[in-house]
């Protein structure tokens, strides 16, 4: 080839590419996403962290997904829109496609709740995948179990997480963490997209954790669960858990009912209900998990020789790309002040994650490890 | 008002309707539909049992709904499409939107599988919906479960009923019915459509079953999902329940493991599959339940001794208006033909009801209080 010829070359490709409002192509090894309904090929995952999308709508003049930046969607020889997105963050993220202004889910994807709705969304391989496997290990069971609320005359759904073993050996007892979910999102999140189960039967398995219960109910008591969070008022959904969940859950379950073995955690809104929660009811819970929701800082805790003698554990996590700004106060400098205060605080940052679930499923995989050693 | 004008304003309200090519105006009592999505208006139901959409397609020039016979669907002064459905049978009905030739999950509908796929349903009130309805009774647990399961090398879910008082009764141990969904959907079916557990506990707690553990495995190896019933092999699903499943529960569960405690049952393709496999497995099921799926005629049985000694019960239903044509001979006479030769059998048949769930729920309430008894 002589000299000249591949700046040339060069120059048609990215012309042929800019054309389309695209600056490179994607890499072709697409394969279906787990997260795919059973027999569907598409939407598809590429090494690139993309995902290409196919959408049968005859009729559409204007189809898209709701990811941002994707690439302009066009119809394929087969008369299916194709399209695809930039590289995406390992992990899970919630979409919905757009058609003709439409949104609506994809009947490609299993549905999630999340963004205050069942809608699709997609599992981006992740380097670290196998902690969330499900594996052919010792399993533990998610059930689900109502529970009647006094306080809001309803029937509560709860999904209760116990470790393998549990049925077999009948006369021991267990921890309880009390888990919650964002806000958008409901009591089915971290059975579902969180992976709790898996992550904890991985980590029982591999004599990481020690094998405790988790309760995962709804972390608000507007039954419709709409409305936004700046009107939010913590105190009903404080009463549904502290004096009717918790109660139901130590006589309906083989726990260990004291405060020591007891914790609360939760990501993002979760995170602040539990900040809220466990602050006032030092009596009830040892060990606090706040995931992507803030810190606790030296100055939130009114009585330091009560809360020395009786919290075991405060964790604080947060996605790397989520770092920065006000977040009540620095967490890591919140969480470096703890410890020089004789308090066992611990700090994780999820690499290259978001305010999204692998950041939440990590900081499980951290935090579970730190719960109710003796 | 003189005679002559009734006919004129009739004959006038007449044209009036069908000018926009409906024949009545439907009943102005609408209500939201107890299966639609949380804080979701739409759909809406009235006391015809049509069901009225709402669906946010700006763009879109041909709106619609799966429902055969809907009204044409027209924008409202919001500038969302409405359109209605005619009058549907009491019960559950799977459904997709329709946007210029794409066929959608309705946003506003929980999700169900059904027809092979995860979608929309719309939840028609019945007369009879209080045995179904989740009240304020002693609570069994819904639980998922993975079993390892050798021949397919796959961990395969579970959904395992176990009765109120389980968890507590410790020394306590249960019969055990193994369910089987209909073809094109799966195990997630009885436990959340199908209402299997609020119906159970319903059951109990009113003393009209006794206590037992329904166990709810999808009814075919074909991990895709895919394909149709013409080549189906019952064989590699066979080996699942009766060589992996079975020992798992009776190893896992407090479970009466010999076979006047073991039953089966299923609906549609699963009671075709429970046919053939009680069949031939004589000495591990002792009841059977054949739900809009075909009966045990005479001939079907080889050993009439040998069934008359192990078999307890033979149940089959259908709905109403299911019945008719060849199904491998008339049901109501096949079963009366095995009562005349001395075996415990019932005939059900579900009022006004196609081969759709609201059958199914009636044929389990039908079902359960026959299982068992000593």
């Amino acid at each position: 080839m002589k000299p000249g010829i591949l700046p040339i070359l060069i120059g048609s490709f990215l012309t042929a590419r800019l054309c389309c409002g695209q600056t490179n192509l994607p890499a072709d090894d697409w394969k279906p996403a787990t997260s795919n309904q059973p027999g569907k090929e598409y939407p598809k995952v590429n090494s690139e962290r993309r995902v290409k999308f196919r959408i049968v709508a005859p009729g559409a003049t204007n189809v898209g997904v709701t990811f941002r930046d994707s690439s302009v969607f066009e119809k394929g020889e087969d008369g299916a829109w194709y399209g695809y997105t930039r590289p995406l963050d390992e992990g899970f993220h919630y979409y919905l496609l757009k058609m003709n202004g439409a949104e609506v889910p994809d009947p490609n994807s299993l549905m999630y709740f999340g963004a205050q709705r069942w809608g699709s969304a997609v599992e981006i391989p992740a380097h670290d995948q196998d902690f969330y496997a499900l594996k052919n290990v010792p399993q533990g069971q998610l059930r689900e179990v109502f529970i009647y609320s006094k306080s809001t005359d309803s029937m509560r759904r709860a999904f209760i997480y116990t470790p393998p073993g549990y049925d077999q050996n009948s006369d021991q007892r267990y921890p309880v963490l009390y888990l919650q979910h964002g806000w958008g999102e409901n009591e089915y999140g971290w059975g579902a997209q969180g992976r709790a189960r898996e992550i904890m039967d991985n980590l029982i398995a591999a004599n990481k954790a020690r094998p405790f219960i988790i309760v995962m109910i709804y972390g608000m008591t507007n039954e419709t669960r709409m409305g936004g969070l700046r009107d939010f008022d913590i105190r009903p959904f404080e009463t549904v858990l502290i004096q009717e969940v918790i109660p139901f859950v130590d006589s309906h379950f083989r726990t260990l009912s004291d405060q020591p073995h007891r914790a609360m955690a939760g990501l993002s809104m979760g995170a602040m209900e539990t900040k809220t929660i466990t602050l006032r009811n030092l009596d009830t819970f040892s060990h606090i998990g706040l995931f992507s929701g803030g810190s606790i800082a030296m100055t939130n805790i009114t009585d330091l020789a009560a809360f020395k003698a009786k919290n075991k554990l405060v964790f604080v996590s947060y996605g790397s790309r989520e770092l920065g700004g006000n977040r009540g106060g620095d967490p890591k400098a919140n969480v470096e002040a703890l410890r020089q205060a004789g308090i066992n605080s611990h700090f994780y940052v999820s690499p290259d994650t978001a305010h999204e679930w692998q950041s939440w499923r990590r900081s499980l995989r951290e935090f579970a490890p730190l719960l109710f050693k003796e």
